[in-house]
This record gives C-alpha cells, structure tokens and sequence, in this order.
C-alpha cells in the first residue's frame, strides 16, 4: 500500500533523525532552555530577517494555534477566520476551550480577504449593539490554506496593513509553510515577519517527528509567552528536541530544498490527472492536490493506494487529496502516475 | 559537568532511540490510530490486568493532568491535592485555566491521607453554604510524590475505598511511576487499575524522547476521551512514535528493570550522603535523594555537577535533589560518589 | 417620545410592582431559599404538570442560557443554534466563554427544523476525523424566535424526538415565552415540559423588573444545579425578589392576559403598516412587527417615536422592529397607529 | 423570629423602594445606558473625586469579582487573596472558572499586608521556574473582610504603592463597603480611588434589592468593560434599575449615614455581649459582631433569633455572626440586648 494521505504519515527525513541519534546521550537543560532552541531560534531570527522576534517551539499546530490565540486575545475578543479554517473545523474547538469565539467568514478558496475582514469590522463597529457581540480582534490565516491556495504578496500586505490600521492581530499558521514558501516565491519568511503579529513555521508535516515554531513578532505578544506555553501544557521536557530537529530542517536551505521536492511530486501527480482529462476541485500549486474523480476509479485506487476523502461533488463523483511530503519517495510517486496513465 | 537535575536530561533509552530509528521509514495511519499504540495498548491492558481499560498516550504530564482532570469533572467541581501536588504548583495554573479550583490539602511528605479526604468531604457536605463551594469530587495523587515518597497497598486501598464510597474519581499521576514500581513492590500496575479511576504511566522521565500513557480504568471516562485530547492540543500527528516507544519500553519487564537500575544508582548517592552524615529532607527508596547539605558544599559541587535546588533550609543550608535516571550512567555516578565520600 | 424598541423599557407591571412593595419587610433566607420562590417554583411545576421539575430563578437571558448549557456539555460538545439565535449573536460569546462551540446551522426565519438537526448529526458521525470537530450534544432553540417566529407543536415534537433518539439535550429559551404561548395555544407549556429538557420562562420582557425561570425537566440536568449557579454569579442574594415576582405573574392566569394584550396592540400595529401598503420582513403573530419601510418614513417617525433599526434590505429601505410589551400603554398604541394611518 | 444572619434579609430602604415605585412608569434606554445610571456614576465619581473614573453597575458581588478580575488578567495570571478571601472560599470557583488560579495567603483577621504580598512576589520571582508557576498579578483585598475587620489608611496606602511599584492591580471588593466607610473615616471613598485600580461600592447589602457599583480608576481596565459585563451575563436589561437605586442610596450622604445606623445597632449587640462577659472571635467596629458562645445558650437563642454559625471554636463553643443592616429595625435590636442581658 502506497499511502498518500497526508504530509505526516512517515517518521522524520533521515537527516534530521540522524541528528536526534546522535545528540542522544547529551545532557542539557530541559523545558527549551538549553543551547539547540537558542540556535534554532536564533537562525529563524536570522532567516526572517527579525532580530527582535521571539521564537518559541511547540508540539503540534492545535497546540500552537490555541496558545497564541489566547495569549493574545481578552476575554471577549474573538478571531475572524475563513470558514475552511483549521481552528473553525478540525481543533475540536480547541480555540472555544481557551473562551474565545471563532468569527467565520465564507472564504474563497480557502482565504480571506482584506476587504471582507474591513467590512466585517465596519459592520461590528456600526451596528449599536456591538458589545453584545463578540468583538473581531485577531485574523487567522493559513499558508498555505486547508484548500492548498496561496496568499499572494500584496493580499498579505493589504491583510496586514488593514490590521495594523485597525488594532488587530494578524497571525498566519504555518502548518504547511515550507510548501508554500518553496511554490511561492514572492512570499517568503522576511514578508511573513513584516506582515504577521505571530505566525508559525511549521515542521511536523515537513519532515520532523514534530514540532512547530513559533514567531512573535509583535513586541506586546512576547511577554511571559513560556508561561502560556507550561499553562497549556505545550512545554516539552526534553525541549531541545525540537531545537535539534528545526536547526537541522532550517540550515542551509534544506527546508525549501526538501519542500521544492515534495511540490514537484505533486504538480507531476496533479498533471497526470489533467492529463488523463479529470478536473480539479481548485488548482494547487504546493504539495497537496484535489482532483475530482467518478466513485469506480476511487474504490479501483484505494486497492493499492490510500489517499483522503475532500468533498462528496455528487453521487458518483468525489473531490480526493494527495499529499506528497518531505519524506515522500519518488518511486511511490512514479508508481502511481504510472496507474493514473493507465487508467 | 554531570547533570542529575532532573530524569528528562538526555534523549532516549538506546533501545527505545533504536525502535524510533527503525520504524521511521513505514507508512501508518496518524493520530494515534496504528498499529504500534494497538500493540502497546494492548500490552498496557495485559500488564495492568484490566482488559476493559482505556488506553491513549499523550506527550507530557500537564497535558494529560489537564486532559483528564478536565474531562472528568463538571465546571463547579474541584480537585482535591496535597499542597505539594505537581498541578497545584508546577502546572502555571494548567488545571484552573480549564475551570476548575484546585483544592489543596497540606501533604503528609507528598500524601494525601484517606483520613484528611475524608475529613474534607465531610466539611464541605456539613458545611449550609457548601452550595458557595467548589464539590470536591476528584482525588489526586502522584506515585512517586514530587517528595519522592510513594504509597503503601493499605493507603492506596483506603484511598480508593473512600473516593468509590462517596463517588470521588481517584487519579494518580505516575510521572514517575516506573521507578516507584521497582522500589515498592506490593504496589504493582494490577493494584493501581483496581484502586484509581484513571493514572498515568510515565515515559519522559523513563527514558522516552516524550510520553505519557493515560489508562481509564472507568468507563464513564472513556467515552469521548480522544475528542478531549485533540482539544486540549494532545492528539500527536504522528501518533505512532508514542505507540513505538511504549511497547519498547514495556514489554519483556525492561521497565522495571531500568527503572530499578535508576533506584540502586540513587540509593547509592543516598548512601554516601548518608555515611558521610549529611540529613536527608525526606527518606526515599527511589530515582530521587534530597540531602540537606551547608551552602558551602553545594558551591563546591555546582563546579563539576548540575543538581536542582529545593529547600532553603536556614541561612546556611538548602535541601537539595539528585536524580538517577533510565540513561543515567554508571561512571558519572560513582564520579558523584567518589566526590561525596572525598569531602 | 414614545418607545417601541423593546419590551424591556419600563419598570415592572403594576401587580408584580404592588407585591414587591407589600413584602419588602419581610425577612426570609437568602439566595432563593425562601417561601415565595418555592411558591413560584410549585406554581411552575403545577402550571407546567411536570411534578419532577427543578424550577430555578436567575436574573437574566444570557445568564440562564450559559449556566445550563455549561452545566450541560462536556467540555469538548458544542451547541446546535440558528444562525440567528441570540446565543450566537448578542451575547458577546458568553456560551464559548464558557469553552463551548456554537455550531450555527442556517435558520429559516429564526427557526431550526428537525431535518436539519438530523443532517448535522448524520454529517458529523459519517466525518471519519469527527474526533477532530466539536461534538454536537445540545439543541438550542428559542421560542418566540429571534425574528418573532413561533415553533408548531410537530416542529418542537419532531424536534424532541429526534434529541431523545440521538442523546442530544434539547433546550428552549424562552425570554418572549409569554407572547409565544398567548399567540399560538397549540404550544403550551405542559408541551414544553414534555418535549425539553430544560427551558426558561421569560419574566423580564414580560413585566418583571428582571427574571428567567429555569425549568429543568430532565433529571441528569437537576444535580447540583446551584452550585453552577453560584458558580456564574447567578445567585440573587435577596433571591425572594424572584420568587414574589414570578408568583405574581403567572397566578390566575396573569401571564398570558398580560402578554396577550401586548400581542393585540403588535397585531394592530401589524395591520396598520398592511393596511398602509408596507411589506413585512416576516409575518409574526406575537408582540413583534418587522415592517420595511422607506429611509424617509423612518426618519420622520423617528422624531416622535423609538424603534429598533433591525435590517438594512437597500439602500432606501430598512426593515425595523415595534415591540409592545406587558407595560404598554393603549394610548400609545393608538397614538402610534393614527400616524401610520396619516403617513 | 428576629433574623439577624446577614444583611441581605430584607427588601429595600423605603427611600429606595421609593424611587423605584415612582420612576417605575417612565421609558428609558436599556442595558444600563439611561439617565439615571449616568447621574449615578457622575454622582459616584464626583463622591471618589476620580473625574476618570469609569463607573459600572452590576447585580452582585460574584458577577462584580469575577468580570473585573477576568478583564484584568492574562490567562497564566493569578490573585492573590487572603484565604478568607470570598472569592477563594464563598464563590464556588467563579474566579477559577473563567481560567485563573486564586492563590491564598493567610490572612490576618481577613486581612492581606503589604509585607505578605512583597513576599509572595519576591519567592515567585526568585524560583527559577517560576514560569511552571501562576504569576500573581492581582492583589484581591475587601475591606472590611470577610471577618468584619478593616485597614487603615497607612495599611492600604502601603498596599497600593507594593503594587504599582512591581505592575500588580489592586482591587477591593466592598460588598460592605458603606459600614466600613461609616466606622473608620479617615478610609474614605476619594482614598480607595487614589489606591485601587478596581474597586466595587456594595449596594445589596447596604439597602438596595440588589446591585453593586464598580468603579474602575485605571485606564487600561476601563476599555471595553460592557462586553465583559455582557459576557458574563452581567448585564441587566432594565439597567436603569440599578442607577435609580444607586443614585438614591448615595447621594445627600445617606449611605453613610444608613450604614452608620446599622454599625451603631451592631456595636450596641457586642457591647451587650461584652458586658455578659463572652469573648468575641475578633473585635469589629462596624455592622458584623462575632461573640463566642457555649452551646446551650446558642440553642436558646435559636428559638427566637436567626444567626449566623461561622466557627466551631471546641466541642462545646462556637462563634456566631450577628448582621445589622439599612434595613434594621431599632425594636429587633432592643429585643435582642434585652435577652442577651437577661441570659
């Protein structure tokens, strides 16, 4: 069975497990005190062009999104949020449990706009019984987004500029960043500072065992944040090996290098599906693809193949995702191209 | 420098390190949902002797403290906990942020008695405004306690007996468990699935790179459980490395028998602090010694070893501790000894 | 200036205002612990023939909404609502203060059926990462809607049986109860009783100075009820003030003269704007009018009387709300009407 | 029976009852922004000579502790609080319940010391793992406390500098606030203003049906305080209910003078108690008195009297509380000496 499910289905790409082994029996401070956080955080710095950032690693994505959001928000704040998003469908309201409404808006395509977010705070702002309303305080973005789409350079400006202008906190979740980053050029680390209040760079699905990094741009966020870390239950013991994993992941370009890889595979596996004539569910250009497909070829696939259930289109007809990752092997990709070719 | 701060100083065990490094390349299911936590589950049930139990593994004691706790209580019910309790000092408020008063009771060496639980429930139900009160309803207790001490059978039983005959959960937080299994040997896994309601078996001070296993032994706090953990930020996307570390570390008695290993290195600190004359703050028959030594000595030590403070004693004595471990090696112990027995 | 806005815009109906005068040197217990509110209480359970309810009084909507369903859920169950429910708008996110999702399904005209209750069930069981989305375990469902529309006898018995059948609470809330049950005598409140588990009645719209009474039919709801109460800051310390007053009210059929009445003076209202040629934004049988007039007409109206700006349909025209309530004077019904004739 | 209890027994002041009977029929915006809620809070803050002050009404001292204190914290911060604090023991963890650990310290006869505080500070900080610690952030002080004891000018003057000077919020609950006022002068209303961040003026107990203002000095705990209040369900409907009364209990200096009278009433009690040679559990000088007394006359007394039990001092002795209040009557008082003197 080839599995193509999602970007997390094997251990860590054997660079970084080879420096987990071999950082074994060393003895360090624990909590992320110890020498690898700082040098992890201090090359994220670094490749974000931030020197004033704090850089904190988590666990997982929920964990991260949960503890930053409420860190940040007072009690009667709430996050606006594509309706397609992470924290809004698939954190078993993890953000809810931490108080804090999540304020959906319909997204296109997996993203917000700057203009929907401004109408959304003009129509808070305007109707005189706000403060019986949850007040929009924070914008969560993804990318890339749940739906595989890409914010561009100026969407994110205009994101950010619309926040700053209006006291809100931008914060971009990063599960997938390397994907994004490696197919997008023009948004890269240095504008995710500028741009974000926190976003995260995010390492479980690009080839770590786990972990997720968290960048704390905006100044008034940083304070007492290893706090909200122990609170939540979000403070690794044995801390460095995250710090271990995210310096060997981010060092010498191997986070884009790694994640370029996983793209390419799937732009070949999305092109062997418009090759062979099937639609797409939205067009893709990072690491996950979305073709719609007729039930029958599903059930023939799923013999050899494992891969997700998207969106049910019709009766007979269903949108799927692929996934390749940073620990995908090209023989898996060759293999089912082939059976795509041959269908 | 040698490090016996603290049992999370290093990485893994070597033969848990190695299960991680060969498991790495398979595909499984994430989330928790392979083959390896079925397997080590599995082994969970069979060892405690209780085929009905819920097993789930999570990445740390808070985040199951809080988990658990969380999921077990109505929104006015509180926790009863010796003052010393990990949740009610360690966790920065973990337990409260999800609702709940943590009820502190003054620990006897770390213990809580059946007697002063007793007491307290009385107090309350007597009390007409206990209706203005937080119900206690939950018992928790840690084996080992943060003193390092551990509970006999009979204190475990009556422990139980009153919690069942008032319909109190009873909770026991095993960060340490393993150590405690192989100093006290009529408290056995078997015990502990009879007496508690839910506890936790320690791996990240046992020699895991991280985890915790929760076992439920009551089933009216199985239901739902992973809903729970995926909330509070605990379902790990690569579930399985929790899986393959625990059925390592469990099967074939190599718990125990690390665990034990850990125990003689410390009993043979304790040793010498002892025949050189140095109090104790507590006795313990575990992973960890509290000797009460003169500042001066400490100074000297701190040159060459790395031990937790955790007493001011008076003005010129503090209460220290040493931590013997699963990856704790022989020479850096009879380094200690050596250094002890030359003062 | 006549006010149309509300129905909470004066003090209290003369006969309830007589009888808190009458008592007011009376001494009794504290915290709902008196006479009159086991009076009210017994009233309740009588009126209501459901002689195992627990019957509690708290000052208000959003406080009796968000301590019963805290005390309903479990942490990780979210609220089924109309998109339109007050819960989900204008309550500034009391209920996810709480640490609960509200799971908002489009409403028709402010109400939720039983088809689509089923389908959000069916959606989330079918979902194989359901452990990852919010559990839905309450239906929440307001009668008067939001929008001034009633349930029918089969909707809410659809709607009971198909909780019941799913294990799913079913909770009504009742803030306009009085006008709902004067207006539409199939839904009464022994129906009620029988198809909840738990709902309020409304005293605070309905001619009281402030007060809900929450009637908990379903026996897991009852337990410990106050403490949750308490918990919330919902106890009244002088509770008798409650219990005077919701005797007052509901005795000799009080209630649904009362909100009767004020149901008359909305439907002549109603007719004036029909007669006058102005659509309706919904049609409403209670003591709600939602006419859609021109900006011009507003403005001009707005000078002599206060009404709600409820929906800004285009440019030039607005839906607005007229409310009358228990403390309505004829004299300004009619006075209003002459000028809608005259317009 | 005379009832003696608490000073929550009775309806309102008839000056009260008064004024709410004839503003009863007027129309007024609701939820707290009408006239009278504005002429109040002008009134209070021209009464604390605190031009900046914000001022908010509430119905109850739970709902008053509980929303300002959750505006005011991060979610890892906690208060510190006497352990006789009402909020640590008498508010069935509504402080815990919206996320935040109340860390006790032992009071001194109710009362927390600058001294005690700075300590607590100092420990927190100098623990190098604080941040696996609740950070105290808040200090929660009442005045007169829970044991019917008052600080003095320097006592609070002190407090307050200990917590500007290291970044804490002061907050005093007054839920007594007027016999505290009315027995010490030289604590007056303009100094709880210049040393609180936070403070309330109790009403319920004090004459009013119901309501306590709070009073918000600090300018950062000012914004957005109405969603909070909204939020938490505080936030009354008819909320002008809450101005008319405040209004009328204050001005022309009748608070104190009200509050004065019961204080008189109370020390004429002790004095009686004093005489017949029982001791008191702590000497008060305003309206709550505390004698110590065997058994049997407690028993005696009950036939007729309604009191308090507050302490079981040995098997044969227990203090109790006598409350005087606003609301009582000089002949209950009389009554009562004469049978303590006749004991």
């Amino acid at each position: 069975m080839f599995y193509f499910d999602s970007d997390y289905l094997e251990g860590a790409d054997e660079r970084v497990l080879r420096a987990l082994v071999e950082s074994n029996d060393e003895q360090t401070a624990g909590y992320g005190e110890d020498e690898y956080c700082q040098k992890a955080a201090a090359l994220i710095r670094d490749m974000t062009k931030a020197p004033e950032a704090a850089v904190h690693f988590m666990i997982g994505g929920t964990q991260a999104n949960l503890t930053v959001i409420a860190a940040a928000l007072k009690p009667w704040e709430g996050v606006l949020c594509a309706d397609t998003g992470h924290i809004n469908v698939h954190e078993t309201g993890a953000i809810e449990a931490t108080g804090h409404k999540v304020l959906a808006l319909p997204g296109c395509v997996g993203k917000l706009s700057a203009e929907q977010v401004a109408e959304a705070l003009r129509s808070h702002r305007e109707d005189s019984t706000h403060e019986h309303m949850v007040k929009p305080n924070l914008v969560y973005i993804s990318h890339p987004t749940e739906m595989g789409t890409l914010y561009t350079r100026p969407e994110l400006e205009a994101l950010s500029n619309l926040c700053r202008t209006n006291g809100l906190w931008l914060y971009l979740d990063g599960a997938r960043l390397g994907y994004g980053l490696a197919a997008e050029l023009s948004v890269d680390l240095p504008l995710l500072a500028r741009c974000c209040d926190a976003f995260t760079i995010g390492g479980t699905k690009a080839g770590l065992l786990f972990g997720e990094a968290i960048v704390l741009t905006a100044i008034e966020l940083q304070d007492c944040f290893r706090y909200a870390m122990k609170q939540r239950g979000g403070m690794l013991a044995k801390g460095r090996l995250l710090g271990v994993q995210f310096e060997t992941l981010l060092k010498d370009g191997y986070y884009l290098e790694a994640c370029g890889r996983a793209n390419s595979y799937a732009q070949r596996i999305k092109g062997a599906w418009l090759a062979m004539g099937f639609p797409l569910l939205c067009d893709t250009i990072a690491n996950q693809v979305f073709p719609i497909l007729p039930n029958g070829i599903i059930d023939r696939l799923r013999k050899k193949y494992s891969f997700a259930h998207w969106l049910q289109v019709d009766k007979s007809h269903a949108a799927v995702r692929f996934c390749a990752s940073c620990t995908t092997r090209e023989e898996a990709v060759q293999t089912l191209i082939n059976d795509i070719m041959a269908l």
